[in-house]
């Protein structure tokens, strides 16, 4: 069993995409174990989004605080703490701090071959 | 995408491995979605605890409230909010409440044929 907190590991701005004022943390990688699937603890900043966009793996999401939308061509969604979220692979998505704190959440994706 | 309240999904008492205090909402699963891995809560309420078992899924999993133990058959660590653990397959693990609020995490587990 490996253990720690989130700030234990590091934290990286997240540039794909276009995207502004986010940051990455990888808490279960493969550098630390992980096999098939890896958690990752995405801080967006208000103001900051994560624009739309699509790959093959899906997310398994969970709102641990502020607020904000996620949206795909078709959808927008309100979200807030204790929310989850799931996006089908190849769905394109995207979200956005609306809110006037940290939107946090924690994200899970397979590690694809 | 699907979006929801973790308290939008059934509640159920876990009862495996003689469990006590201790419920699981299944927030993303078969049922809504998921295709490899599901996400879940589990609430342990102060007091409660999950035995030591072992299977072939690993766990990935993310401390949201309380405070606790995981343990192994040779290691035991405190978690609290904002911790995250894996587990990898087939290590006997386990948890419990050793606070006066509930424990609360979330546990990600491929969905194994």
């Amino acid at each position: 069993m490996i253990a720690g907190r989130f700030d234990e590991r590091p934290e990286e701005q997240v540039t794909h995409y276009g995207s502004t004022g986010t940051t990455i943390r990888r808490l279960i990688h493969t550098d630390n174990g992980a096999q098939t699937f890896a958690m990752r603890r995405f801080v967006v900043q208000p103001g900051g989004e994560i624009p739309l966009h699509g790959h093959e793996a899906d997310h398994e999401i969970y709102i641990l605080s502020g607020k904000g939308v996620a949206f795909t061509p078709v959808q927008e969604v309100e979200i807030e703490a204790d929310m989850f979220l799931y996006v089908p692979p190849n769905e394109e998505h995207g979200y956005r701090n609306t809110g006037k704190i940290p939107l946090v959440f924690i994200c899970v994706i397979p590690l694809l071959d």
